[in-house]
């Protein structure tokens, strides 16, 4: 979906590494980070500062493989070693589905998913995950686990005015960023953390050391090109206008599609939203995620199945922690998958009980 | 200590890459291994054929973000998921003094650090790694435990012929390598396995998914590039020879300054190895490794804390599951502080029980 913007942005956005540059494990040996290139987080905090989405402030940084990494940081980071069982994790139903195979992937012996937040009561410490704008459903969030002995940790990975309307600075403890979301460079893996506390900072920068020895520079010299680039075009729109104006505009476009191809087809039903004003972009509008939370209406009850059997290639609400009447759905693919999707959708009402044999190979 | 040659390269080496190239999550969505560049690849087995130190054919290749990450893709794949207890992981001593905490460091469920192979008695299965030639140590090794059940992995991250003689191309099932000590790019995180078994190389892609979606693009194609300048170099030596020759010629170099340091001082013991033909550089040479193993003589015990005192920064044997007598240096540092390190070494018998106020950060 991003990919015409940065066409446009041409050579500007285009990195060049020597084969002698960047050969060193370090990047700046002395600073609590020591992967981090300090090139790259300067930009972070000129971009943060630019939207107003997160206060950097008092913030330690920590670069990441993606925020999928920094997750499992987080983690390790906010885990006694000497616990005598593993601390809970848990996240509000419908949660972001890779958030439990990761937590038990290793099945660790310091920390376990412990499911829905919302049906949450075991005695003792616990880290609750807010995910704001929600994946899968785009609702934005706050904690919703009413006990003392909660560790907070904010996604932040969809906070951007493309998505959501900015209400104010995210000022959380712990808050995770990537650029797969922001600027659209997922096959990059990079992600930032912004963190108060400093141990806590520390551990999660010894996480990435024993995982992976730090992150790639050349992804990160070309992240803080980009990041550059995005800065540049809010103070300097082109035709396109910034970054944000250009995504924003298309999920817009894309979500009354959306909206239409429902209605027409008549046998789902999508999360409304109420508009909020964004500080960033001057005016009020309703969130337009990058996921379409779909549910089928009765008396359909799995609706990936029959999306499948529609060629619409889908991830059931069970992987989500709810019904699998529910399904997720991207909203940030190529134009032309994103069109045949709801051109699919729209006709399914139609077409339900006729045989296809097209073989399109996935929507997701 | 690579530096040098990738600035005669020039140009060659040189990576460029627009902003809207490699956005997506996917490289090759419909391989095996998703998410590794196809050019990369390529040069992979290129690069095995010319220098014959490992067998490509009838292997899978899994990328990884270094090959730490790949050790723990390895892990994760060999370990039955439904095992009563966690799998018993052995090395003999000396080794890597990061295997312990990596494996240990989430407490996993699924594996568990066993120690040093050579006293290794438990029943079942167990996996052995063999780092060959080995680090800290640089001794060309085989597997030790004998006894069925055991599952080995080899990390072949030095077996090039810089630091070691190619004496024929490796031909195992799970056989580890990294760009860091093949061409000097640390800062990459880049590296590779070559996999025997299918369910095996699945198993490793399903891990590299779940720690961190992939691994990143732009240091892939960057690796793809240097890899070509490395094969080329073979091909059409330029004045510094082929990279493999400049860097054999480079460590020859530094290990006769060492020897002659370590003699001049009478203070301490380095590993002796015996010459073997290199079917690569068509020659006979000892093994010159990419580590100093340095034992110090009796009566001191604790050769770390010794060398601190005279301004050389090492890391004890103790890490490295053997005794405090032992240190391990870096031979790959850049020359103006491989100069520093062997000028002092040379000179701590005169010096030892002076008081020096040096404040040098650090040789390791």
């Amino acid at each position: 979906m991003y990919e015409r913007f940065w066409q446009q942005a041409g050579d500007k956005s285009t990195i060049v590494i020597p084969g002698w540059q960047s050969m060193s494990y370090f990047s700046d040996a002395g600073s609590l980070c020591w992967f981090l290139e300090p090139e790259f987080a300067k930009e972070i905090i000129r971009l943060h500062k630019t939207v107003g989405n997160a206060v950097t402030e008092d913030r330690y940084i920590v670069v990441g493989t993606g925020s999928t990494q920094l997750y499992q940081a987080v983690l390790y980071a906010l885990s006694p070693q000497d616990a005598v069982e593993p601390l809970s994790v848990v996240s509000a139903a419908p949660y972001y589905s890779s958030y439990p195979l990761i937590t038990d992937c290793l099945k660790s012996g310091l920390y376990k998913w412990a499911g829905d937040a919302r049906s949450f009561n075991k005695e003792g410490p616990f880290i609750e995950l807010v995910t704001s704008p929600n994946n899968p459903d785009g609702y934005v969030r706050q904690s919703v686990v009413n006990k003392s002995g909660g560790i907070l940790v904010h996604d932040l990975a969809y906070y951007w005015p493309q998505y959501t309307p900015i209400a104010s600075a995210a000022n959380h403890d712990i808050m995770l960023f990537t650029v797969s979301k922001s600027t659209g460079h997922a096959g990059m893996r990079i992600g930032w953390a912004l963190v108060k506390d400093e141990e806590v900072a520390k551990k999660m920068v010894k996480f990435v050391e024993l995982n992976t020895i730090g992150v790639s520079k050349d992804s990160q010299l070309r992240a803080a090109k980009v990041l550059q680039v995005v800065i540049h075009s809010c103070q300097y729109p082109t035709s396109l206008g910034s970054l944000f104006d250009f995504s924003a505009h298309l999920m817009e476009e894309r979500w009354k599609l959306l909206r239409a191809a429902v209605r027409q087809s008549g046998l789902f039903t999508l999360p409304e939203f109420s508009p909020g004003s964004c500080s960033f972009l001057n005016r009020s509008f309703a969130p337009q995620p990058a996921f379409a939370w779909l549910k089928c209406q009765e008396p359909m009850e799995d609706c990936e199945g029959f999306l499948r059997s529609n060629n619409i290639i889908t991830r059931s609400g069970k992987h989500f922690g709810v019904s699998p009447q529910y399904v997720r759905i991207s909203m940030l693919d190529r134009d032309e998958n994103f069109y045949i999707f709801v051109e699919r959708l729209s006709t399914i009402h139609q077409r339900q009980s006729v045989q296809v044999d097209e073989t399109y190979g996935g929507i997701e």
